[in-house]
């Protein structure tokens, strides 16, 4: 990151992520190349970058042309592909050569197998949080409120199954109560399992969101934002744990806010 | 169960399966005493019971008096309660204290903990099974359809899956396709996890919902029904993976009948 002048390839998913990354890494003084998604890639990082290329999900052989062409060695990858999109994927010959090569179709597996397809083409995968670290979340209770007892006992049962869900690469984000499990995240996404647990808790649930053990952050950082705050809310949860360091906070004065205007509490411990 | 003429306890909890047990001790020729839980248990059981003490869920010290007063010294358990009442329970004295004992709140804890305070008081907790054997799931592939190579695959996934979520003593149902978990089960049922690991796939989903390892069947014995497969059909899941022996089967003729009709394999393996 020291050297001035690089270029950085930005693989972008959707959501405002990839653009708050280019602009970081353009004000840094690096010239950055966007491979974009359709249907998924907000048109907006058109105007955050020198470079854009569209592709569709799969399109392996066109992903590693676009950023070779522009002298890429340093990419990240930053922004969400809808899950929906994954059984809908026409990968490219260079995209079907990858997914026959992976065996157990998990996230993690894919990204790991297309960061080492790139590394051969002399491209390399750097994490995206590294260009944006007053993102990541601060050690410490966030919020005015701190966790009760109860609820400090309920983080420790909730941080202990989340991560022995991380260990199976399924989901990140266990939603307990009082030493029960009320939801397990698996495919449906952070927002639908507080929902669920929230609801079966009636009040006061505790949220615990934790990078897997071996989790590469690299590819998939956890992150929460005002959305995740917002449902919360919605079925009365109370606290939101997360991985100190490790898990990036959108709207993080805005999350915080409506914390406290909400009475939840937001602590960030050491994994 | 051989031994002719002994009073049966039923703790009954709601739909048809107090009601099915009952008939079958009775059948058997034991006399049966139910304590029923309202707003559970179904007011019907009251015709299949040679005595019915109806109670409030929690209220143990009600439950063990009931029992012992009708000379009762095995006893099993049938029937749900519904999770959305655990929340609510307003134990009585000798419930508060059993409450207090459990520190982990799991649904097997606490009817593990139920189990000794009543083995203490001298009524011995049976297998509701072992009255009504045929329910059980028998080895093999029940319907015509048997599941393709792919699938087995999936099977195998979920398995694994299953059992190390069981591991945690959390949910029995895990919803995969093309080797991605797509579903866990914690609290909401399993036809909720069905209908939403469902979607996700779009289609051809694979079911498997197993014992936990560590389950006692006394407890809880994991259960299907018509409504899993109607569930099923209504998201195009394809196949029910069961574990041979551990699983009851309610409406087991309608179920393979409708899974026959609507394409679903049914297997039941050995765990």
């Amino acid at each position: 990151m020291s050297e001035q002048n690089e270029v950085i390839g930005i693989i972008a998913g959707g959501g405002q992520f990839p653009l708050m990354v280019a602009d970081s890494i353009r004000k840094q003084g690096h010239r950055v190349v966007a491979v974009a998604h359709h249907e998924e890639t907000d048109p907006e990082l058109a105007h955050k970058v020198d470079q854009i290329v569209w592709i569709r999900l799969g399109q392996l052989g066109q992903l590693i042309k676009a950023l070779k062409k522009n002298g890429v060695q340093k990419a990240l990858m930053a922004g969400t592909i809808a899950k929906r999109l994954m059984f809908k994927i026409k990968p490219d010959l260079k995209g079907l050569t990858l997914m026959s090569k992976i065996a157990i179709f998990h996230d993690d597996g894919i990204l790991r197998s297309l960061a080492k397809e790139l590394e051969k083409e002399g491209i390399f995968i750097v994490s995206a949080a590294s260009y944006v670290p007053e993102l990541l979340s601060p050690p410490g209770c966030l919020t005015r409120r701190k966790p009760t007892k109860k609820e400090k006992g309920d983080i420790e049962f909730g941080w202990r199954i989340a991560k022995e869900l991380g260990k199976l690469d399924i989901g990140q984000c266990v939603v307990v109560r009082r030493g029960t499990v009320l939801a397990l995240e698996a495919m449906e996404g952070t927002d639908e399992t507080i929902l669920r647990g929230g609801k079966l808790a009636r009040e006061k649930a505790v949220v615990v969101k934790v990078s897997k053990p071996n989790q590469d952050l690299r590819f998939d950082i956890p992150s929460v934002g005002l959305n995740t705050v917002e449902s919360m809310s919605k079925v009365k949860a109370s606290v939101l744990a997360l991985e100190a360091g490790k898990t990036l906070m959108f709207d993080k004065a805005e999350m915080i806010k409506f914390a406290n205007r909400s009475g939840i509490a937001i602590v960030s411990e050491a994994g």
